[in-house]
């Protein structure tokens, strides 16, 4: 069975997003009134597994050793079976 | 009032992401069975607007202007009210 699995990396709280201020300072000047930007990175990643508890397993793992740094990024995983 | 946007920025259909060949791979080596990886960048801007349409107008002026690449990238954009 595939299973197509949606993870969205983000900065701890108190992690330096220097992308996120440069981006809401630019959006300044263009004279938009951001309260607040924030940005992380989403992985779409499609797995062959044999049950969704297995997809999800995997999918953690994948994070913890590759995907997220568990000392700067918390990480949420969306899992949904594949036709 | 104030919106949350949520807006997701992706390479076009045929554009290269080395990112994601690199972490497919990577994951492979791992000994995962990957069908696809695709990588995208997510923005969750708050901004103060009068109404919902004027909030996603605005935020479609930020995507065109600074925040996506419109020859490179396409991008989506979910709006909700901020109580």
């Amino acid at each position: 069975m595939q299973y197509q699995a949606k993870v969205i990396i983000e900065l701890k709280l108190g992690m330096l997003d220097p992308e996120a201020i440069t981006a809401k300072r630019a959006l300044g000047h263009l004279g938009y009134d951001i309260s607040s930007l924030k940005t992380a990175k989403l992985y779409e990643i499609v797995i062959e597994a044999e049950s969704l508890d297995i997809a999800q397993h995997k999918v953690e793992e994948m994070c913890q050793k590759l995907i997220a740094n568990p000392i700067i990024h918390n990480y949420t995983i969306k899992l949904q079976e594949l036709n």
